[in-house]
C-alpha cells in the first residue's frame, strides 16, 4: 500500500508515524517543502524574545522519523502537480512522479499578505516557517522602530518580544480591541496591558508603506509610524491550491471540508492540520481552527484511519492560550457574542478573583468571563486573563465543556485545593455559582 | 423555623449563608466553640513559614457573617448537650439551652493523639486550629531540633516551613514512603526530594518522648532523636461525640453517615464537613475525605436542602494538592492499589514529560502515573509530581474522572497550547495516549 502525505508540518507528520505504527510494511512518502519538519509559528516569537535560533525550534529532527520510524521522508520537496493516484514533485531541482492509494492532504496555512501598497518592500516580514526566525532576527537587531500590523496572537506575542528586546513597537489593529475575538470585558483588560508596553493603535486601518528599498514609515488613516521592520500578522488563510487540483471539496470556512474520520469527499483522500475544516463541539457547526493540537490529533485520526482502526475526530473547542508580558490570555468554547450570534438564550458571568488564598505571597488576580445557555445551564465558553493560572482555570473550563457539563456539575467538580497554588473556592467554581444552577 | 448550627468552620458557615439567602426570615444560630469563624488547618503551615499571624488565615470575620449575612453568630459557644429539638450550650460562663427545628452537624474532624509514652509534654503540639500558630511559633523560634511525628499532607507541609525557616527537621514515618497513600513510583520521587532538606526516617514507629516538662528527646524503635518541638500529624478523626447523643448514625469510615441530601438518618438532621461521610464518585462506596472544599459544598448543599431547595451533593474524588519545597505533588480519583483493592481490572501508565515546550526556558519536569479500567478504558485516578503546573494537570484530570472520561475522551480533550505554558502534546494527552484506547 502506497500512502502519499503532501506537508510535513504537525498533522503530515502525526499521520505519517501512526501509519507507520499500525502498518510497518506499508510505503509511507511525505513531501515536504522546507528543510524543517513538525514545524509550528508558534516558537517564533519566543526564539526572538530569548534569542535562540530556529534549529531550537524542531524538536525530532528528519532523521528520527526517516530512521526510527521509517518513514520515506522527502524534504526540499514541493509537491507542484496533483492527480487521482499520482503526485508531482520537484524535488533537487527536477520533477517526479509518485504513485499513491492514499493520500493525505496536510499543506497547512499561510500569512494573508494585504494588498497595500508598498507591502513588496524590504523589511516587511511575515511569521510563519523556523527560517523566518532568522529573517526576523537580522533586521530587528538593526531596527529602532517596530511595526506590527495586526492584535491578533502573533501580533501580541510579537509585540512581547520586541518591547522585551528593547525595541520601540507600535501595533495597528483595525478593530475596536486588541485580540478582537474576545468580549470586551476581557479586552479592556488586554488593551490596559498592551498600552504599558506598546504604542497601540486601534480602529487603524492601513494606508500605505514608504520606503526606498527597505520600509521607512506605515501610513494609516489616522496617523504615520517610523518602522524599520514592520512584521504583517493579520491572520491565516488555509493552502488549498493542490486540493482543489483533485476537486476536493472545500467548506463553508474555506478550508478542506472533512468527516469525522478526517476523510475528503474524494476516496481515499484525507486532509488534517492548518488545511482543513472540523467541527465545533459546543455548536456541531463546521469550523477552522488552524492550531497545533488540533492539527496533531486530526493527524492522528487520519492516519489512524488510513491504516483501518475505526477512530472519530470529536472537534474542537477552539481553545487558545497566549501572554503579553505578565498578562497571561485565554479562551475556550463560545464567547457571548458567538454564543448570541449561534441563537443562544445566554446567561453570562464575570469575576474578578485571586488566584490563591488571600494570604499566600504569590497570589495574583484573575478574571474569568463564562457564558452558559439560559435554561439547561450548560456551559458555552470561558474566557480568561490574569496574572498567574491562567492555563489551568481554561484548561479546566476545556474539560467541562467538552464533557457537556452544567453550571451545576461544573460547580460540584472536585478540583484540587491548597494553599500555594488556590483558593478553597477556585475561581472556576465561584463562575460556576455566580452563573447559577 | 430555628436552625442550629453546630460548628462554624467551613460547613457550618457554608450552610448558615445559604440558609439565610434562601430564608432570610429564618432564625438560624451558629455555635462556634473558638473565637475564629471559617477556619481551617490548612493555612497553618503558611502562617510558619512566611511569618504572619493566625488573625490572617480569616477571610470572613465573624461581623461580616451576623452582620451582613444577618447569621446568629455565637462565638466562644461549646454545644455540650445535645438532644432533639434542643441543644444545651456553655457560653460566657454559664449554660443555656436552645431550641431547633432543623440541625447541622458540622463537628469537623480534630487531630489524632496516639498514646505514646510522654505524649503530655509541654511542646508537643499539632496543627489543628488557627491559635496553633501562635503556640507552634512561640516554642518554634526558640528551637534548634524540630521532630515531625507522620509524612502525611500536615507533616509533609509542616517539614516545608521549619526547614524553610532555617530549623533541624526530623520527619518519622512508620510506612515505608511519605505520603503513603500514593503509589510507589511517585513517592519515591517525593523521597529524594524531602532528603535533600530533611532527615526522613521511614518504617519507623515512635516509642516515647523525653524530657522533664517539655520535650527534649524521641525515642524510636530504631533511634533517638533531639527534639525542643514534636509536631504529631498522624492524621485527624471525626467529631462525633455529640451525634451519638442524638443516635445519629455512623458510617463505614467512622464519620456521620449522610445522604446526597447531606441528610443523616434523623429527621430535620444534617452533616457536612470533616465529621460527615460521603461518597467516592468512581467507586460509589462511602468515603471520608476531610478536606476544605468538599466541606464548603456539604455546606452548601445541606443549607439548600433546609432551605427547600432539591440539590444533591454527587461525592468526591478525593482530589489533594500539596508540595514539598519545589516538588508539586496531588492525585485525584484512585490509586494503582486502591483500584485492585476495589476489584478494578486495570491499565497503568508512567510518564515523566516536560511542563512546557522544550525551548521555552521555564520548562520544568512532571512525572504522571494514570490508572484506567481495562476493557471500556475509563478513567480512575491520577497521581501528579513535577517542579510546576502539578494543579493544572490533576485538575483537568479531576473534571475528566468527575465527567466519566474514557482514555479517548481524554485524548482529544481539547486543551490550551502556547509555547509559555504546555507542550503541543500536553503530559495529560500522552498519558491518555499511553493508557492506550
Amino acid at each position: 500500500m502506497k500512502v502519499v502525505i503532501i506537508g510535513g508540518g504537525a498533522a503530515g507528520m502525526a499521520c505519517a508515524s501512526r501509519v507507520k505504527a499500525l502498518k510497518p510494511e506499508w510505503d509511507v512518502k511525505v513531501f515536504e517543502a522546507t528543510s524543517f519538519v513538525s514545524h509550528a509559528p508558534c516558537g517564533i516569537p519566543y526564539a526572538i524574545e530569548f534569542g535562540f535560533g530556529s534549529e531550537k525550534l524542531i524538536y525530532y529532527k528528519p532523521e528520527v522519523f526517516i530512521e526510527k520510524r521509517g518513514i520515506d521522508l522527502h524534504m526540499n520537496s514541493k509537491v507542484v502537480e496533483l492527480e487521482y493516484g499520482k503526485v508531482r514533485v520537484e524535488e533537487n531541482g527536477r520533477e517526479r512522479s509518485y504513485d499513491w492509494d492514499k493520500l493525505l492532504i496536510a499543506t497547512g496555512a499561510s500569512p494573508k499578505l494585504p494588498k497595500i501598497e508598498g507591502i513588496d518592500l524590504d523589511n516587511i516580514l511575515t511569521v510563519d516557517l523556523p527560517p523566518d526566525v532568522e529573517k526576523i532576527s537580522k533586521v530587528s537587531k538593526k531596527a529602532e522602530d517596530i511595526v506590527i500590523v495586526g492584535a491578533g496572537y502573533i501580533g501580541i506575542e510579537m509585540a512581547e518580544a520586541f518591547s522585551t528586546i528593547g525595541k520601540k513597537v507600535t501595533v495597528v489593529e483595525m478593530e475596536d480591541k486588541p485580540l478582537p475575538q474576545y468580549d470586551k470585558e476581557i479586552t479592556d483588560i488586554i488593551k490596559r496591558e498592551m498600552e504599558k508596553y506598546v504604542n497601540l493603535r486601534l480602529n487603524e486601518r492601513i494606508v500605505s508603506f514608504e520606503g526606498r528599498d527597505a520600509v521607512r514609515r506605515v501610513i494609516t488613516d489616522k496617523g504615520e509610524y517610523p518602522a524599520d521592520l514592520v512584521i504583517v500578522a493579520v491572520g491565516v488563510k488555509p493552502n488549498v491550491e493542490l486540493a482543489k487540483m483533485l476537486d476536493v471539496e472545500l467548506g463553508i470556512t474555506g478550508a478542506i471540508k472533512t468527516d469525522e474520520r478526517m476523510r475528503t469527499n474524494v476516496e481515499n483522500v484525507y486532509s488534517a492540520g492548518d488545511c482543513a475544516e472540523t467541527k465545533h463541539i459546543v455548536t456541531g457547526k463546521p469550523v477552522w481552527s488552524p492550531l497545533a493540537p488540533p492539527s496533531n490529533k486530526m493527524g492522528y485520526v487520519a492516519g489512524a484511519n488510513m491504516a483501518g482502526i475505526d477512530i472519530k475526530f470529536p472537534g474542537v473547542l477552539g481553545t487558545q492560550l497566549t501572554k503579553f508580558h505578565n498578562l497571561q490570555i485565554a479562551k475556550t468554547g463560545l464567547t457571548e457574542k458567538e454564543a448570541i450570534e449561534e441563537g443562544y438564550d445566554i446567561v453570562k458571568a464575570f469575576i474578578e478573583a485571586n488566584t490563591k488564598v488571600h494570604y499566600y505571597p504569590t497570589s495574583k488576580k484573575i478574571y474569568i468571563k463564562t457564558i452558559a445557555e439560559k435554561n439547561k445551564k450548560k456551559l458555552l465558553g470561558a474566557q480568561v486573563v490574569g496574572y498567574d493560572d491562567v492555563a489551568m482555570r481554561v484548561n479546566i473550563f476545556a474539560t467541562a465543556i467538552q464533557a457537556g457539563f452544567t453550571t451545576k456539575d461544573l460547580f460540584f467538580t472536585d478540583l484540587g485545593y491548597a494553599p500555594p497554588f488556590t483558593p478553597i473556592w477556585d475561581p472556576v467554581i465561584v463562575s460556576a455559582r455566580v452563573l447559577r444552577f
